[in-house]
């Protein structure tokens, strides 16, 4: 039995490599929730749904995100309604006061539709749908997945790192955007001064993500800032994490990033982007996973292989490395 | 300069002849909200919309609804994922405290998408989602339907009866459903004891609405229960009809009705369900036109014509009678 937690790209790609070594039996992935938004009135959870999507055989292999396939009626025809009304394209972050109303979901993250600034698959935004209608009957997120992941057949256990609602914000010289903003938005393009999770003061990690962390706990190659940083806000996970042994495959080889804003995002939080930076910012990591070009010297064992996950026979190849990572402190 | 009461189908069928006719310039239709629902957190107005969608000339003309060609993705999904979590179909309410909560909204008549008891198209959906944001942010249902009006091209005014929520509610021997689900869900196919329309003695018909009635007003073939009664319910509008010339098409040829559920409803109510009924429900209505093979007797001038509008140019027909009938009493 052993615990994944997920960002977006990185950990759900070892994933599909851990289930192709046969080995997520009875295991549990923990997925980030602070990159998660409201857009037009519904919750959108992606990478939860990265990890849904992969276990339930429909992911989109090219982008790691969204429905293989997936057509975008509906939100082509939102960009069209938005531009035949005069308006322009982009994020519309609803006013302050209708940030938190209504739904208890709500942490600065609330999106119009109107200049539908993320790509919503049609039948992505059916997910997104099911979901919010099970949490405004009463559900909790929890559940909710749950739910989800019964709908699309997946044979392991799928947990939102909490209940209540975490907003990763970054702060730019022009105030706070929201994370999805920051990357899907803007590309990245934007000069960060800080990262932070609003909420996460609030938030509890429910009590089965604390049940699965007493189980030996594998981090992907995921970004520490944004992907695994909204876990370690949440009181209780980072305790969790001292006592359980934990292996994590590092997202650099030495200072160069695999993908995605690590290195930015890092960089403003004041941890140095690289492999070194990452074991400095993951005390309670027992062992790491390098890639085999890294020659970074860290004080924890150490397991080195390609960790360049290019198909699914190459993240097997890296997960049976955090399997041998796990047997040097297990 | 004329406005017109509209519901779903007759009314918007007499419309689709008053365009050809090109007698549109500076009309007014005033649409029915009392059939809306929040379905999946977005706000459905299935009679307004068909009235944008056919002046935005999108409507399917075999439905009478939603928009020509359509796909549905979402849709189907959602009832893929809700068949896969061994969830039966059919409607489901959101809970009585989760009715009112959060958007200022609902007077029963929010439910769940899992099992969407409705077929909402796409790019369908896509309107719902701009409305229901344009809400969210902050701007009126009327505001958000002149925004949607714009981006559809439509070159007429479309107002909705009220800013206020109004939930047009069928009472049944097992209690109240709301009208989408006997119409939509159940197909008419309940007994009704009685109609509601929950919220109406709060809401008000807004001042574009009490304007447009200053106006000359025609009433199409609509259901007077459900499509022309939820306005008929509102403070100030009945006062508005006595004063200003009114004429009406009547939906049935003396006891048979034309489609719909109107003789049922009338019947459920206490009125005749007949043209003479018609007549009797609607006292402020100066003139009528009826089917040629109709020979109710009524107190009030009757232009006789053949009321079937199976095509545009039977309803540019239908609708000349209309302006005959008005010409007999403005």
């Amino acid at each position: 039995m052993v615990t994944f937690l997920s960002g977006g790209t990185g950990t759900p790609k070892l994933l599909s490599g851990a289930r192709r070594a046969a080995a997520l039996d009875g295991a549990t992935v923990i997925g980030n929730t602070g990159d998660d938004v409201e857009l037009g009135g519904l919750l959108v959870c992606p990478d939860v749904d990265t990890v849904l999507y992969l276990l339930g055989d429909r992911l989109d292999r090219e982008t790691w995100w969204g429905v293989d396939g997936d057509t975008a009626e509906t939100h082509d025809e939102v960009l069209e309604l938005t531009a035949a009304a005069d308006e322009v394209p982009g994020p519309r972050y609803l006013d302050e006061d209708r940030q938190t109303s209504g739904r208890d979901l709500a942490r600065w993250r609330r999106f119009s539709a109107v200049g539908e600034f993320m790509h919503i698959g049609d039948r992505d935004r059916a997910v997104h749908l099911a979901r919010t209608s099970l949490i405004d009957a009463g559900h909790t997120l929890t559940e909710a997945i749950a739910w989800l992941g019964r709908a699309l057949g997946t044979d392991v256990d799928v947990l939102p790192m909490s209940d209540d609602p975490v907003a990763t914000l970054v702060q730019t010289p022009d105030g706070p955007i929201h994370f999805q903003e920051y990357w899907v938005a803007r590309g990245g393009d934007v000069h960060i001064d800080d990262v932070a999770f609003r909420g996460a003061s609030d938030a509890r990690p429910t009590d089965a993500v604390l049940d699965a962390l007493e189980e030996p706990v594998i981090l992907g190659p995921s970004n520490p800032v944004t992907s695994i940083g909204p876990m370690l806000a949440l009181s209780g996970i980072r305790k969790a994490l001292e006592v359980t042994p934990v292996v994590a495959v590092s997202p650099f080889v030495e200072d160069r990033v695999f993908s995605g804003p690590a290195a930015d995002l890092m960089a403003a939080v004041g941890d140095e982007p690289s492999t070194a930076g990452v074991a400095a910012a993951y005390p309670f990591v027992d062992a790491f996973v390098l890639d085999e070009a890294d020659e970074t010297e860290l004080d924890r064992p150490v397991v080195r292989t390609d960790t360049t996950m290019t198909d699914e026979a190459a993240a097997e190849r890296v997960f049976h490395a955090c399997e041998d990572a796990m047997a040097a402190v297990a």
